[in-house]
């Protein structure tokens, strides 16, 4: 075939100036590499493209291959198959399934969404199941469809924030009552300091949806400005609080739903992690679905607080503002500063999750950016009316916090008695808070896939589901919170304490990285920029100190441990891969000119001499033949004469899978050895007389295992052949009988997959399996092929 | 290297003609497979030997491959390494360890008993651990070391049937005392049938003994004189037998120890779980050391009934036999015949383990069956002088069973009072209860290497231990008789009506077998024999049908259900190894005269024209494709020329690991298709521009995934082509990045072991996994080819 080779030759050149072309070099390519990076989450991109130097090793190493070319003709000789089997029709009962279509390049082929739907019944019922209950798979594609209005985002995004407003000022004024009831007035000053604090931390995050229109949490703000260091302290924080803040959220629903149906209270956890469970599935099917089903409560809540506080100010304004005497409460504890700070930062933990739009800036309708700010700026401004109104409500109602009745439920009944609304007003509290935790769903997978980009998290939460939902992500939080949901027992109180350092030391950090980077940058209104979010990283910071500072002994140690924890577990994921990547790069390849065909370069064992082994002692001939071939780097071989090898056929008895194992590996055109294990002399007698019976076709060494050992002795075996040329490449082949059924592989020893095990560790030894099916009384590629033949026959 | 060649083609000739010489013909050659069966237990023998046809059609196959030997030169070429590696040392640390020595002939390898010590540091922990537990590892040649005296052997076989002495008395007194005190009086012509039963069964035994001196139980005996599913039949029975006895024995034994030390009864199931691990752990330390342990208890027991059945005698002797009044019981049934039997079949479990010894004569010291036969003589002589005793003790000192004591603790107080004695005869009960479930140690395994080596069990059952212990069997025996100890809460009353059903079965089908064994011989004496036989085996059919009869709503039909289902599972699993015997023999090969070289045998694919795809519908092209090429038999290749392939490489990148792969792939002179799975166009056009940099030395499909799954499209594509042309084996080369630790693989996607496990269910597809080590600080193999060759420089 001379033009086949002339045109694989010539092929090579013109393509390579056509790469060349549109492949950006210098720091164009790495930019390109790392560009991809830039537009939100891509479904696709998972493995990063080339930089310039690899790109050129690339070319260099392709270039030796061409070289050796002549030497191997084989591998370039035409396939016996079509590789491009369009629209192969797969026979399945009755039905033709396509499993490829054509792709849109005349060289590529489209898998089809009918291949997903699996081959065995049971396997189909729970796919058809796994359908019905999330929806069908989503084209890559279509993830540029599934983005939010802003009414709906804004629903989604800050049903963490808001329903916060259920348990913040309440955690506030539990702290202060602990002076009597007296110090309950303090609650306005630092209603207002908090509120100011809201404001800041608000600000601040506009001027993050700008800068980062790609999704900027904390932890891309802290790394790129800060450091990687400061990132994943950041993400670690956030990552703590977002586990903490679904287990909060189910937590303080449950309670709500069990103090009105006390009989529930035993099935405390049941329901907390059906409740998580239900969410995991309504988050997987997708956002726009999530946003459908979450978008109500939260406005329904909204809805129900400007009620009551309306309804109780507006009381109130007839009272002309006099304050009625509230119920007299001794204090246990003076009215000191660290009293007022504890109570400040409780009341602070009503700003949980207001970082969460700046993080999910890409699920908006484009201009992306825009619309974000313009939902936050909504979202702070209810933040703050409701937060303020509750205050105001609890202030000019004169009411304070007891036992057995929240002070949402206090303001309502002021409010609106008992009837009807109350019992709106508390299931609305009840389903935001239960929904809250969706916010952290929408999130978490989204920061892990930030950090898996930048190789600090396991590449698997890079990959989007058949829904275009980081389901990997959305499993491992609804885990790890279904964990610290049931081991503190669905308790809110106690989880409380560990809640706010998380996020207020995500809150410092971004806040700290925005002012650096609007330092750096001095674009108009720089001053401007850097006031407002030097302000709130202040702010942040020092309610950081205080909450770590007041709550270390109440459970907040357990975040200050968690979170270098963390930073340690991502700084080693970082490491790791970066170690691969090293690795894993094409490197310049060994030698200058191609060599010769293995074949003929590998130097044979001395001949064995028949009085040798008791002449000589053995160990020195085997040290000096390890010595002769210690190569320096193993496995770096890139091109085909780099390798050279030898077969070991493990052969158990001369059956047929045993001889079609020797026969694919005398097939493969390299020396062969056969190797047998056998437990006595008789027996290896007897194997060694079949296998002159058969012709002694090849190589055979037989090892007597006086311990009846099997496994053990073929790795030890093959272990001494590496050490003995750790150069040369050892292919081994593993004949292994495939049952039809899975209970039938009990009635097998399980040798080959030992082996494989075992050998997995062993540097350049390849492990070939080579498949004995028994057969099926009818098998379904078969029966296409054989109906296929009679449709053509009939056709003929 | 022509002396190589020539010698290698005299060679086969040569030893054919003495391989000849060796292997019997004929049914000689078959007779020499089976023999190795006969004599006990083979340590080795796994791997049965090839009957005349297979023989010949081995020596055929190997002709075959002379014929084509000259065509596929490279893999008779000289090995790079040393097959015969003497001694090669294995350096660990400041330790040299030799894993292999030169075996008894000169081209035989001895693996060493330091290759068994693991390498790591966890794994060398639990094996000392191990080896301390159960002692060093055994050769298989101290088999026949491993005998028991006769002294011995009666303590560890008989002490089911002798301890059962303990409750078959009391369980026949518990069933008559139902008609009131008097009917107690029965009790003497009941015992007097029971003990003529038993010395009609012993003398069967007996005869079992002398006629199957290879340990005949009654499995064997029934199968080979009656036919296979008899014999299924009896195991059944046994096995069920066996795992009851050791709930049974542990259940009473427990129930002693709990009456003495009342506060311990709420832990009875954890007991008697510790008391089953620590007689596992003993009985796999093996059969000597079994033996020592648990020799006094039985000697204890049967002193013990010796001295409370003596004096309690001698005392009814002195009152010259008066039988003192019984305490009055009144009767809630009438004296029927139904109670009659029933208590019958209860004594009768007196009899169960009366087998042991018949199943296990091998065990003994040469001459084995002598020795055993002298043994069983001994034992049914103590049995029916404790029976009688108990029977009579209690009868002449008008004792009636009650509960909160046993029969045997009541004789106890009435002969030797309370004292030191007394706790010496409980504490002896106590301890061979628990020891009897030993006896089930020793005779399960045994059973079930019987069945295996019939293949009516899985082939594990057939391995040795390092200990020369059955554990497999072991092993399985303590887990059943676990979950029904457990799930029976560890009560006695409970387990006893499933028990006699499956001895009696058992009983029963061995001496039918025994009878037709001597009606078919008529050796001398063969009147007497049978007549022995004929008798016991009557006595136990009537037995087995009164125990089924009347304990089967109590517990029995439980048994009558499960031994039929376990003759079908042994059947299901006889049929399997049987189609799988046909399936793997070595058959014709395909073709009378040599082929060409696969490369030019096998037709290319049609060339792709531009044109095609639109033009004519692809599906029907590659239907007719299939038509072409489908070969009848999938799989039945043993020659390398039958052998036609390809190769696939699923590539994900261009980096080393892949690049390795396609060098290692291109190495293998076969035809080469490279697949790239992509998520969409853009990643698709990035990877063809990289390929093309590269140099495009490769077919490459591209396919396009929208869905994103990555597995799936690779194992459809693989299908599609192995459809096209299913008598071309496809060579599927998978590049795996293995890990220095185990939580790093956590970072991998692990497509390739997924790829290769759903790759399995394809038929004709060989994987082949390139691993990619990532390097370890030090490697230990590397230390040692350094460190010799740091002395070799010394040396030199």
């Amino acid at each position: 075939m001379p033009e086949k080779s002339k045109k694989s030759k010539a092929k090579p050149a013109r393509k390579r100036a056509h790469a060349g072309a549109r492949v950006r070099t210098g720091a164009g390519a790495a930019a390109l590499a790392d560009d991809t990076a830039g537009h939100g989450f891509d479904p696709a991109a998972t493995v990063p493209g080339l930089n310039e130097s690899e790109y050129n090793q690339l070319c260099r190493v392709g270039e030796h291959w061409r070289q050796v070319v002549t030497d191997h003709g084989a591998w370039r000789q035409a396939l016996p198959v079509r590789s491009d089997l369009v629209a192969t029709p797969h026979q399945r009962g009755r039905y033709t399934e396509v499993h490829f279509a054509p792709g849109d390049a005349p060289e590529e082929l489209l898998a089809t969404q009918q291949m997903l739907v699996p081959e065995g019944a049971v396997d189909r019922v729970r796919f058809r199941l796994r359908r019905t209950l999330i929806g069908p798979p989503l084209r890559s594609a279509a993830v540029a469809v599934e983005r939010l209005r802003k009414i709906v985002a804004l629903a989604i995004l800050s049903s963490d924030a808001l329903s916060s407003v259920a348990y913040g000022p309440e955690a506030m004024l539990t702290v202060l009552v602990v002076a009597g009831s007296g110090a309950l007035s303090r609650a306005i000053p630092l209603g207002v300091a908090i509120t100011v604090l809201m404001l800041a931390v608000g600000l601040s995050y506009r001027q993050t949806v700008r800068a980062y229109p790609s999704g900027g949490g904390s932890y891309t703000v802290a790394r790129e400005n800060l450091g990687e260091l400061p990132g994943l302290f950041a993400a670690a924080g956030l990552m703590i609080d977002y586990v903490l803040t679904v287990a909060v959220s189910i937590a303080s629903g449950i309670d709500a739903v069990t103090s009105a149906v006390p009989s529930l209270t035993s099935a405390t956890v049941v329901l907390g992690l059906v409740v998580l469970a239900l969410l995991f599935a309504g988050n997987v099917r997708g956002v726009r679905e999530a946003g459908l089903i979450f978008a109500a409560p939260t406005y329904l809540f909204i809805l129900a607080i400007f009620l009551i506080v309306g309804v109780g100010l507006a009381d109130a304004a007839q009272r002309h503002f006099a304050v009625p005497p509230t119920p007299l409460i001794h204090g246990t504890e003076g009215l000191g500063i660290i009293l007022l700070l504890r109570a400040f930062s409780s009341g602070a933990t009503a700003m949980t999750g207001i970082e969460a739009i700046s993080n999910a800036v890409p699920i908006f309708e484009p201009t992306a950016w825009r619309n974000a700010r313009t939902t936050l700026t909504w979202m702070i401004g209810l933040l703050i009316v409701m937060f303020a109104g509750v205050i105001a409500a609890v202030h000019f109602d004169g009411l304070a916090p007891r036992t057995g009745e929240t002070i949402l439920s206090q303001i309502a009944h002021r409010s609106v008695g008992s009837g009807a609304l109350y019992a709106f007003v508390q299931a609305a509290t009840a389903l935001v808070l239960l929904l809250a935790a969706n916010t952290a769903f929408n999130d978490f997978p989204r920061l892990l896939y930030y950090m898996a980009r930048n190789r600090h998290a396991p590449a698997l939460f890079l990959r989007m589901g058949d829904r275009l939902a980081f389901t990997n992500g959305m499993l491992l939080l609804a885990v790890l919170a279904g964990i610290v949901f049931a081991s503190f027992g669905g308790n809110t109180e106690a989880l409380i304490p560990l809640y706010a350092v998380g996020v207020f030391l995500a809150f410092t950090l971004s806040q700290a990285g925005m002012s650096m980077l609007w330092l750096r940058r001095r674009s108009p209104g720089w001053r401007r920029s850097i006031a407002f979010n030097a302000v709130g990283c202040a702010l942040s910071g020092i309610v950081l100190v205080i909450s770590g500072a007041t709550k270390f002994l109440a459970g907040a140690w357990v975040v200050v441990v968690a979170i270098p924890a963390l930073v340690f577990l991502f700084t080693r994921v970082r490491n790791y891969y970066a170690r691969v990547r090293t690795a894993i790069a094409l490197g310049p390849v060994d030698g200058s000119e191609p060599a010769l065909l293995p074949r003929q370069r590998i130097a044979p064992a001395p001949a064995r001499s028949a009085g040798e082994r008791a002449s000589a002692p053995a160990g020195v001939t085997n040290k000096q033949v390890a010595t002769q071939h210690s190569s320096v780097d193993p496995e770096r071989e890139q091109s085909p004469e780099e390798i050279h090898h030898f077969a070991v056929v493990p052969v158990a008895a001369l059956d047929r899978p045993s001889m079609r194992a020797l026969a694919y590996a005398a097939s493969l055109s390299m020396p062969i050895l056969a190797l047998h294990i056998s437990p006595n002399e008789e027996e290896a007698k007897r194997f060694e007389e079949y296998w002159q019976a058969w012709g002694d076709h090849l190589p055979l060494q037989v090892v007597i295992s006086p311990y009846r050992a099997i496994v053990v002795p073929v790795i030890r075996y093959i272990e001494a052949l590496h050490r003995q040329r750790d150069d040369v490449t050892i292919t081994v082949v593993i004949p292994e009988i495939v049952p039809i059924y899975g209970w039938q592989r009990l009635l097998h020893a399980g040798i080959s997959t030992r082996v494989r095990r075992a050998l997995r560790e062993v540097p350049r030894v390849v492990v070939t399996t080579v498949p004995f099916h028994l057969r099926r009384p009818a098998r379904r590629p078969r029966a296409s092929s054989t109906r296929a033949s009679g449709k053509a026959a009939g056709a003929a």
